[in-house]
């Protein structure tokens, strides 16, 4: 590393990959490296903990409808709790906020905080307000998951089948990063009746995000373009690439996925998209070629 | 309220006091307005979830020392689970970071955050990294009390003494703000020993905070000009009103107050200030004089 090396060039997921391995991580069961850490709790039952940061002119515009924003700055954290299998429990939400901002966007924002709040029985239970240039919203969430229930990134072996529960691409263009429902119920109905090998909530991009599962997995995969669901509007690269979906992306052993496909879902949609294999990432174009890719998805430093 | 008010205008506390009485607050059994929310463990315990913002231009300068930010933002997150009985348990960190910001800047940011998560034991398991114009850093931590060491801002009644753990006043120009060391020791030496009826960390300001005491508790106290103990270079007007002096306050009766005033406490300082009575502020001048006095303390957006 020379001194001069900044954010822009290694990226967030090399900050992070760098400090995840020097840290403290006292008691947890699972720290840095998963959609939430895992922290003990009870004989039966583990603790999540969860944090995601949103900022004006990242995240959200100056002129974007408040309530939206702190509907989202909550759903997203729900989303990474329901990733592990758990449900919500409380929150604290942290403010930045312009001294000139008006008192009626901070009340409407709450609004948003609440009602997707009250939605999933998440308490809001504290939190911090500070003054900052820009609008920033920081939401850290405690979950809990039945022990028998916690689904990691790590567990897709060769032969899963690969699936999400919705379309892909085009999220910001479209208003569906403000607008998504987090898949909650999906993840209960999966652990519940069809635990998955892997699973992590698709928010940094298709592609980034199945990397993430392969990664701590050690495995593969092939992609079928013909069989990925895409939001309207969204071309393939938009698809494999664009952030903020807020769908799960999971594995599954073959019987449990044929099962899955033929069971009552009660409204709930599953897609197979692809298969783990033992390296490298193949995609399969609509023609049957195949072609090998590179990770890529939505790195806060590298666009 | 009006369509045009600010938060300059309601200040920060006029703020969280809208927002405290709206909110869906799910099953804790503490939420909005303490040092910390306190929430259901087990049978004997409590989890605490408190949460801290650090923004550039606010709580540190552009060229502060990354690692001594990162050392405040996880002390102060502390000094709030301290203030409630409580020990550390488990953080999850923050940070937006300017894209030309040096990867050696957050590497130290991160060296000062672990050797303070190391030195009270608490685990570093996860966070969130964004791009944002300014450095801001947000340290949400959990903590486990035991239910009967709780101390909360509400059980203060008139007669009881009021005392602080340390010198008052310019933390900032002084650079305490920053090298502080959270009240762990005396907090938990108190809870063990002369359980306080009271206790709040002074991050407000001295003022400010026993307010919060003296609200919560529906009473009123008497403070004697020549009992407090000032910080080098603080001026009286500063030790009332400046912020971030991270000191426990706290309330006991008046015979636990003469035991621990003659206990061995081990090295730990406690500085009786003042009594608490059935209302008002009333501040007793050197020349024995009363002045009723407006609380006051650091409010972000009144400055």
């Amino acid at each position: 590393m020379t001194k001069s090396e900044t954010l822009s060039d290694i990226g967030e997921f090399g900050l992070i990959d760098k400090l995840r391995r020097t840290v403290h991580s006292g008691r947890a069961r699972l720290a840095i490296g998963d959609d939430a850490a895992v922290l003990p709790y009870s004989r039966s039952r583990d603790e999540l903990l969860a944090a995601d940061m949103l900022a004006e002119g990242v995240h959200f515009k100056k002129t974007t409808d408040p309530r939206l924003i702190g509907r989202k700055a909550i759903n997203s954290c729900i989303s990474d709790i329901a990733a592990m299998g758990g449900l919500p429990r409380f929150a604290v939400i942290s403010l930045g906020v312009p001294a000139r901002r008006p008192v009626k966007d901070i009340r409407e924002l709450y609004a948003g905080i609440n009602s997707a709040a009250r939605k999933f029985d998440c308490g809001i239970v504290g939190g911090d307000t500070i003054k900052s240039p820009k609008l920033i919203i920081n939401v850290a969430m405690t979950g809990l998951v039945q022990r028998s229930q916690l689904v990691r990134r790590s567990g897709a072996r060769p032969g899963h089948i690969i699936m999400v529960t919705g379309p892909l691409g085009n999220s910001l263009k479209s208003g569906h990063h403000l607008k998504f429902t987090p898949r909650v119920d999906a993840a209960q109905y999966l652990v519940k009746h069809f635990k998955p090998s892997a699973m992590i909530d698709v928010s940094d991009g298709f592609l980034a995000d199945l990397a993430h599962i392969l990664e701590e997995s050690g495995v593969g995969a092939r992609i079928y373009e013909d069989r990925l669901p895409m939001r309207q509007g969204a071309t393939l690269r938009r698809a494999l690439c664009d952030g903020e979906d807020f769908e799960l992306l999971f594995t599954l052993t073959k019987t449990k996925a044929a099962k899955l496909l033929t069971a009552k879902t009660r409204g709930l949609r599953f897609y197979p998209v692809g298969e783990i294999t033992a390296k490298g990432l193949t995609f399969m174009t609509k023609k049957t070629s195949a072609i090998t890719l590179k990770h890529r998805g939505y790195d806060h430093y590298r666009r």
